[in-house]
């Protein structure tokens, strides 16, 4: 750091992201990426778009709202495209932290490293022992709620009655449901969007549907919540998702069915996987997202995950108190599946 | 707005970007982008990063950080690609705005955005009549400096030598140059950022490399200042360059002949209607940006530029009173400046 940074932001812990080895190819089961390439139509897309990237890409982002808007089953003024949903997170710190948030104590570690950058106060709500989310800890909280369903990287996922519950319990403030793992099994609050307008959806493209290097998330709320937000864009990034990204968005919405199946497929191989896992004594918890989360009472988290690395698998360890006898270990296709598994049993062996 | 949303943003008037209109073709003269596509291996990389968007871009973007370094003479740890520089703008703004900054009085509008967003003091410093700074007027300032060289929407450029003691004279302060149009014609700071670690220089790839779709810009600084700025990065968006547009930069770098090429042609074009439009009795600054800045006597400001509109050509034309009898025109091809004079010829008719 230089003499010159702001004291204000010298505190403040950066977010570290999964690491992005070159050493050596690594079954890659670390950063909750999809196995399963875009679709055909969206490579297309992304080329097509390349041949004019000389042109500024549309900063109101309408035709991929417009698809976006369709598959939600909300107007296109209430979603808002960003450059993946850690700045949609950003945006709703700045638009509603003021407020201060409650988050729960073991969630995305970004939503700490947020809120220490813009000085929000944060109320950490822990979750019950078994990482259970108890929703009536989130009832009239009197202050902007932050919560992941599927909650990271528990993978546990809240009835979307109890979601509502919180929700309309606290009108005077913004809930933001990030619902990054939704598609692998849990219920989407999106439709809720509708009927409270202090509810703000936050979604990823980076997991299911295959575009975690593409940089695309979506915010959706209600009207007010959106214009909101993108007065934040229009005053940090207005042209935030570039030309290809939002050519490749439409794309990929166009072709949800592809996405939906490998969702599935992906789902299938989680249950197979933590069946698998229980059978070797693991405790695994009842994930709803597309990794798992899992101990061994025979062998440490950090061992585990060292001695996986050293035969060329990666998946991802938590060093903090609470859960760091569990590694997280992303679902990849049948086949990466059956090298992990295989891998775990020579370990444990 | 909503009745959520922070008072602190209440009051923040976004970023308006240039018009991005649909209904009809139009010669884009209002954004400054390249009338040039981008080259072949531009295109060639970005469908080869396409096929694997699933995985994660590099958060780190090292190998664009090492392209980067190569082509700007330093080392990788000192530069950070950014999501296109109003990106950088922004963290610059969140890191050194603790200080207060002082910009000139007609520069960049996106600076004063920032400055209201982030609740940091500006101090405007007025430009000369003629629009030049005065660079004696940045010595000693006591508070973070904020210039675009050359500024827009002039074009002006000062002299390396001025933008050194501004640099030389503020070592407790911070001294950001904006170098968004210096390929065509202005000298660089970018060596001087080796002597100085006060010193961060801004570029971006959206004018003179013809990838204003594709969002790419860089901070050029000491080791110091790009640790600060690579920490607020990675507490706002990790994960901000996304793939294609890292390989797109990549291949960019190794393709600098074509577009120098390109910005020597525009530079040539811009020289030869400003020549033009002086016949025309147009005042011209003398830019050395891929942009014209004129005003005719005859003409007002805002009447110039609707009938342009209505002859399907689009220049920006700023409102606000000091230079609402101007018009800022992007230079772009010889074919396209030949139709942009004709209709000025006939509406001066």
């Amino acid at each position: 750091m230089s003499v010159y940074l702001s004291p204000l932001l010298r505190a403040v812990e950066p977010y570290v992201p999964g690491e992005q080895p070159r050493d050596r190819r690594y079954v890659k089961l670390n950063t909750n990426e999809s196995p399963y390439p875009p679709s055909p139509a969206v490579l297309e897309a992304a080329e097509r778009a390349a041949g004019s990237l000389n042109l500024y890409c549309d900063p109101t982002a309408l035709r991929l709202r417009e698809a976006a808007a369709e598959a939600f089953g909300v107007s296109a003024d209430m979603v808002l495209p960003v450059n993946g949903s850690d700045e949609i997170l950003n945006f709703a710190f700045m638009a509603y932290g003021h407020a201060g948030i409650a988050v729960p104590d073991i969630s995305y570690g970004f939503y700490a490293v947020l809120a220490e950058l813009h000085r929000v106060h944060r109320r950490e709500i822990p979750l019950r022992p078994d990482f259970s989310i108890d929703h009536r800890d989130w009832l009239n909280l009197g202050r902007t709620a932050v919560l992941a369903n599927p909650n990271a990287p528990t993978g546990l996922a809240l009835p979307l009655s109890e979601v509502e519950e919180i929700v309309a319990s606290n009108r005077e403030n913004v809930v933001v449901i990030d619902e990054a793992y939704v598609d692998f099994g849990a219920g989407s609050a999106v439709s809720l969007t509708k009927k409270y307008d202090n509810l703000l959806v936050t979604r990823t493209f980076s997991k299911s549907h295959s575009l975690a290097g593409a940089r695309l998330g979506f915010g959706i709320a209600s009207p007010g919540l959106i214009a909101d937000l993108t007065a934040v864009k229009d005053s940090t990034n207005p042209y935030n998702v570039n030309a290809v990204t939002q050519a490749a968005g439409i794309a990929a919405f166009g072709d949800n069915d592809y996405y939906m199946a490998n969702c599935r497929a992906v789902a299938a191989q989680r249950d197979r996987t933590a069946a698998r896992l229980r059978e070797l004594g693991f405790e695994v918890t009842d994930s709803r997202a597309n990794f798992l989360f899992a101990r061994h009472p025979g062998v440490s988290g950090g061992e585990l995950y060292e001695k996986l690395r050293e035969r060329g698998i990666l998946v991802r360890h938590f060093s903090a108190a609470p859960i760091a006898e569990y590694n997280r270990v992303t679902v990849g296709t049948g086949e990466q599946m059956d090298v992990f598994v295989r891998a775990v049993e020579e370990i444990l062996a």
